[in-house]
């Protein structure tokens, strides 16, 4: 399906092979090519860049064919997707220049010793006189990558570099990624409070679970920083914040629905939890092994803790079997679980929220027919949850008020904050929550994030708008 | 002595005081108002920036002044060094913008994927396809900071951002500070090693001695990229290159000179260590408790490592007795342990290198008409033996060519390196050492780093143009 430009750098030897014949070879193996660079170019042999337009699945052939003739070098392949992280995706630069013996001796020694020295006698000081005010460390141990799982640190650093950038070009948070050779739990609490102190704040991505809840909560107990781990909340607060406006949609309210989460693993918890925060009151969490069942015993804490909730339904059964008369599914889970049938014994002008990755847990041509609302994760159906629109908002929030912790009013403020985007005009099935590029969002998820910040003693400081 | 340009913040209430009358006692305190902005103006009050240059000893004076009279209300006080510092010193930048979703496919999911993929097939990859390539940490525990000492991770942060700042302007070298909130010797052994996935090299900074060296040992054995404490050996690198021309200017012999090493801390460790590699054959290491012995026995492994060495001196004696005849002095230690006699004691046409910070081991006023070359770590006098010459230019060339290490044949040919860039008719008793902003110093130390590297097998890539 997907088109790629692939840059395929060849020595070509011109007393072997003519440059016509290997293009025609191209062409005929179902490429095109868009552009040829020569880059270098010697008596017998010549060195040039060929873009070629291919599908993914003839992109093989045609590198294969050119590896294969006689007079052709392969020297490289590139495609647009790899050249955009060629040399990583960030950079680090000063924020004045060091022109002068003048300038260096304000910025370095001695001049910069009065200004440690400063900090030396206040701590505080640190958060106007270093990057502390606005960094973010987002660290990972690389297990729980995309749909890749456990890949290792440094096979995850390309996402936390793209992360960084949307930190920054969103939010203007500069943003560093930290890729942990451990995947101790107590050895990366270790490790993360003791970088900690350059940073104003700590993203945790992709760490397995069920050892990114106990990461998260003892960072958040020891460290005066905000730590968030974005897999469980990001994406809890995106469907909450979808939710309330499809809830609209179909004219329902949050205290009278049945809502069943299936995939019980990091977002799945934090979706639970800011469901019941957010006033759901007949709640279905079902696992590979059925439903969590309220009063029932359960090995996993986060497990046990949702049987504790009075909100959660005392029945047993299997996702099919709960889904009827269900008026939301909310699905973190696996590909092609549900069918038709089960969403047609679903209560009338129901939500499907199908966000597994790559497939959805049904399959959006035989799902959309008979739901209201329909959302996935990906961005080729309307209605995209991307844990995008929240994260920037809520560091740029966090930073701005210094806050402790990011704690659940917060993520409930983010939440109604991003639903509040789509105006009641805007707002039809199609249509329950802003794209990532809809520069509205940032501002007022900050705004909503520090109110509630201030609110429940989690700022400890008032920007001044704020005052 | 220094002159400072402090902005001062005052809000002003016209009924109580005019303007005119601030600026008047200002001047006679001693100030030169140099600049007025109106940062705010109201009907009774107005709020203005004023910039006043002062003697360090009078701004005090100035801004008390201020804070006594009625009708002004001191709202800040920012003098240019701190303005500097405003905020931290580096950001975190994207090489490319996210203009739409295509872009964002490419740099985030679900394109990344494919990328992560090809690292975790192919971990070296990761040297083309993340940050790694060009990344080094500048890692401290706070715990020997410029003259400061101890004064923890947060406030050695300014100095940390300082030094990424150079890497970046000098070199090109993205490099991101790392402050650690531990100064147990195992703890910062296995912090480093968890966080190093990301890092192309590492950079300790400011860690006391003695940790100092089983940390960056243990390090650099158990990790397959550069560690360099800069400490030890940015200094000891610009020492010997320093005293490489200094001798030419003498015209003696590195072979024939009696040196005399004040000092056997981080620095004077590896001082020695590069002396003896350069082929230094009479060597007098001394600390407080006098003479290091040949054939003696010390509890600091790095003091018995000299005694052990042949061309150390088997003389027992303190500082004073042994520099008599010296041709060389090099201090590391703390200022005013020697005065003109001592001097005058050396052997004719004698190098004193008087590096201790702030005031020199020897007062230069009282050294300088006896000896022929003069150094000192300060850039007020001639001669400066800074460490800026050295990190820039080394990492340069051992990120370039991925060097597993950074081995005593690449910083001896560093410190050559240096040397070099003052040409034979430059070279005189004023002149041994090139500027920090001398654009020579970095390509040529990156050239010389490389082939060392190669030679000795420590580099992992060669760069085209050594091929």
């Amino acid at each position: 399906m997907a088109n790629t430009s692939v840059i395929i750098r060849i020595e070509l030897n011109h007393e072997e092979i003519k440059f016509g014949d290997v293009a025609a070879a191209i062409s005929s193996l179902g490429g095109d090519v868009t552009s040829v660079d020569i880059i270098r170019s010697g008596k017998t042999a010549s060195i040039r860049d060929i873009t070629v337009e291919a599908a993914d699945s003839d992109e093989l052939k045609i590198v294969e064919f050119l590896g294969r003739q006689n007079g052709i070098k392969l020297v490289n392949v590139s495609d647009r997707t790899f050249l955009a992280h060629l040399g990583g995706k960030i950079t680090i630069q000063p924020t004045l220049p060091i022109k002068n013996r003048d300038d260096l001796s304000r910025v370095y020694t001695p001049g910069v010793a009065r200004v440690c020295k400063a900090i030396h006698e206040d701590p505080k000081k640190s958060y106007s006189l270093t990057i502390k005010r606005n960094t973010v460390a987002v660290i990972t141990d690389g297990t729980a990558v995309l749909g890749l799982g456990d890949i290792g640190p440094i096979a995850a650093a390309p996402v936390m570099e793209g992360k960084a950038m949307l930190f920054k070009q969103l939010a203007d948070v500069d943003a560093f990624p930290i890729c942990l050779d451990t995947t101790d739990t107590e050895e990366i609490v270790q490790t993360i409070k003791r970088i900690s102190p350059i940073f104003g704040g700590i993203n945790l991505e992709d760490i397995s679970s069920p050892r990114c809840f106990e990461i998260e909560q003892r960072l958040a107990e020891e460290l005066n920083i905000p730590v968030f781990h974005d897999d469980q909340h990001g994406t809890a607060i995106v469907v909450l914040a979808g939710l309330l406006n499809a809830l609209k949609v179909v004219n329902k309210r949050i205290e009278n629905v049945r809502v069943v989460v299936n995939g019980i693993g990091a977002a799945g918890v934090s979706i639970c939890k800011m469901l019941l925060g957010a006033g759901v009151t007949r709640l279905v969490p079902v696992d590979r092994e059925g439903t969590i069942v309220r009063g029932a015993t359960y090995a996993y804490p986060m497990w046990q803790w949702l049987a504790d909730q009075p909100q959660v339904e005392d029945v047993k059964g299997s996702l099919t079997d709960v889904i009827q008369d269900a008026d939301v599914f909310i699905g973190v889970s696996r590909g092609g679980l549900l069918h038709r049938e089960h969403i047609q014994s679903m209560a009338p002008r129901s939500i499907v929220f199908a966000m597994a990755n790559p497939d959805p847990e049904v399959d959006p041509e035989e799902a959309t027919p008979h739901v209201e609302v329909f959302a996935t994760g990906r961005s080729d159906y309307p209605n995209q949850i991307n844990n995008v629109l929240v994260f920037p908002g809520i560091f740029r929030g966090a930073l701005d008020c210094r806050a402790k912790e990011i704690n659940e009013p917060m993520k409930l403020a983010a939440a109604r904050a991003i639903a509040s985007v789509v105006t009641e005009s805007e707002l039809n099935s199609q249509y329950i929550i802003p794209s990532i590029f809809n520069d509205q969002v940032v501002p007022i998820i900050r705004k909503a994030v520090i109110e509630a910040a201030i609110i429940t003693g989690s700022a400890q400081r008032i920007p001044p708008e704020f005052r």
